[in-house]
């Protein structure tokens, strides 16, 4: 296995009871907050005043940022940055799902950089060291955004979805009340739900580096959270247990643990972030589809025993199968999952989307290099007979 | 499930190439360094020479406390801490075991004390908010102090050994080269192995609380990883995989995420701490020994569905079983795993251990409030007999 350095410094408040920290956290960073979230549904739920009334508590000076999109885009960032710069920000504080807090994550970057589109850093154009303090409030399981040291940002005008990644890129003390994730809507429970199995999936399990035994166990424990409790939350949206798993689930797919010693290939996010960038479709759903199709169209000889052993001892196939048998079983065990069990549709033609953008989405996946490397190697050509399987 | 706060400030360097960075990790804590260390296994395994390398390469002024004794003594910590004082020393670099780093701990907080007595810190007389810097280089798999926030300290003289616990009392730093631990004999292994699987026990799996599953299936994790590996380090010490497994498993039973959201009872640790406070004697093998005969005492219809549960799920007990009957298997294969597999000796009477200081031993652990509280209740009279059970 690899050498590996493991370091998280996010502060993670988890409960029912904790956002009267709220106020002392944020004062420790300045006085001047900018909040950002989505389309309003933290009014709806009543979190906003709440949010409001500890910056009150704290005497903050609060600008706003709302709006922020699925798949953020990079010119709300550029506003959000711009903000900051104008006002003179001490610190973020992004209330929503993955979406608000990997634009706030852009934000707090572009804020510190002499230049004024995110994209310059996106892209690697421009390299900022620093970024303003980063405090986020979570109501949505899935993308890990909550302590991770990342984000994804689009921009529409390319059809472009992007990660950016750096060590700074982190919240520093994320807010994790499973009680905010009551009001998520089967659909989005659902989709959050395999983004947090597509993140162990695609930076640790599926890959073709030696790994650490205990590491495998406790990314299929995690798995089998997933398994467990998102159709427990389904079924009662207000169960807490069910939606405290996976809360903890989603951040501890992605913050760093899991794959200690292991290069991420993050193969099928690749294939997905396509999706999204051309037709803005919801990533997790996206990866539902994309994941079957690609584990089918990857499956040979040497893919098998991993394959199969996901189905062993996550989705309960019989481990007397053949590595062959077993790994289709297991597959087949996936997609009963996503489309049966959660609901989701199968197929891209559900959500609208034909073949008339596969070729360029394939290269555009591939990448300057290409290829996709990692658990198996991938061209464009394979890229976009995998999308033809999910069509 | 109770509300948690989760925050684990340590960074970790692991692997066989990582030491390295020791020099640019040190330096920017100052320039004085106090080196830590225990009987010298350091020096016949080359590491001293290594380390002091690094700190040369950094320039560090390098001052040295050689010595630390298992189940390290106050006066031990109370002759580094006033050369803190004396030399003005920057940060505290412990190389060794648990023993060497909860010392190190120790120090840094006493450095930062008016008086000049640990003892008073420990016992709750003094508050000290600070500590010096800690840097830790780990050579034994079994405390978990490399990434936890506390150590273990003896008083000889009144034959007391009692934790100590901060939020700052955490190594800022700490290097895990599994290949520091080829040379540990097989009796540390075993007992190291059992300290792990112990922390587990102790401080989330045996517990009183509401627990979350996840992290509930987590620890079995973690103590399947000891039962797979251990066994392998014994047959072959210089087994890297094995050695990697137990290091990241000593660190992960102990740092936090596995007891997130339970507060840690500790029963079987306050027990056995009187063994080792007075007679000196291995932790991991005090706690082989109390375990297993703790659990067959307080067995009965509340606590028979978890001790089964670790059975099947971790020893390979038949689920079939009765709950009763199956956590009676569990105890069992926990014996042999301790005592056949492992080769530690079962009994008190095997470490030269009568019955003489019993009472007093069971008064002690009860401490205070006069009863251990947690999975179950005890009372002195409990305690007794349990040694009574272990003799």
């Amino acid at each position: 296995m690899k050498d590996f350095i493991f370091s998280n410094t996010t502060k993670v408040y988890f409960g029912k009871a904790q956002l009267h920290h709220l106020s002392e956290e944020i004062a420790q960073f300045g006085k001047k907050v900018l909040l950002v979230y989505g389309g309003g549904s933290i009014k709806r739920i009543g979190l906003y005043d709440k949010i409001i009334a500890e910056l009150n508590k704290a005497e903050m000076e609060i600008f706003e940022l709302p709006g922020v999109e699925p798949n953020p885009h990079h010119t709300t960032v550029n506003k959000g940055a711009a903000l900051c710069k104008k006002e003179g920000i001490d610190v973020v504080l992004a209330v929503g799902g993955g979406s608000t807090i990997d634009a706030t994550k852009a934000i707090a970057a572009t804020a510190k950089y002499e230049g004024d589109d995110c994209w310059d850093i996106i892209t690697g154009k421009a390299f900022v060291p620093d970024n303003l303090p980063i405090v986020a409030v979570l109501t949505l399981s899935a993308t890990g955004s909550e302590m991770d040291i990342g984000g994804v940002i689009s921009n529409v005008e390319q059809n472009e979805k992007q990660p950016m990644f750096g060590p700074t890129l982190r919240s520093n003390v994320s807010f994790l009340d499973p009680t905010n994730t009551f009001s998520v809507n089967a659909y989005q429970t659902a989709s959050g739900s395999v983004d947090i199995m597509a993140h162990v999936f695609d930076v640790a399990y599926f890959s073709a580096q030696e790994e650490m035994d205990m590491l495998t166990r406790m990314q299929e424990e995690v798995l089998k959270t997933v398994v467990k409790f998102a159709p427990a939350a389904l079924e009662k949206p207000d169960d807490y247990d069910a939606r405290a798993n996976l809360m903890w689930a989603s951040s501890w797919a992605l913050n760093g643990f899991l794959f200690s010693g292991i290069e991420q290939d993050a193969i099928a996010h690749m294939i997905e972030h396509e999706l999204s960038a051309f037709y803005n479709i919801t990533h997790g759903h996206g990866l539902a589809i994309v994941i079957p199709k690609w584990l089918s169209y990857i499956l040979d000889e040497k893919a098998a025993p991993k394959i199969k052993r996901l189905g062993v001892n996550v989705f309960g196939v019989d481990p007397a199968f053949s590595d062959m048998d077993g790994a289709k079983a297991a597959i087949e065990a996936m997609e009963k999952f996503f489309f049966d069990t959660l609901g989701l549709k199968s197929r891209l033609s559900d959500l609208g989307i034909d073949d008339k953008n596969f070729a360029i989405m394939a290269k555009k996946a591939c990448g300057a290099k290409g290829k996709l490397e990692g658990f198996t190697t991938l061209t464009p050509a394979d890229v976009e007979k995998i999308f033809e399987l999910c069509s």
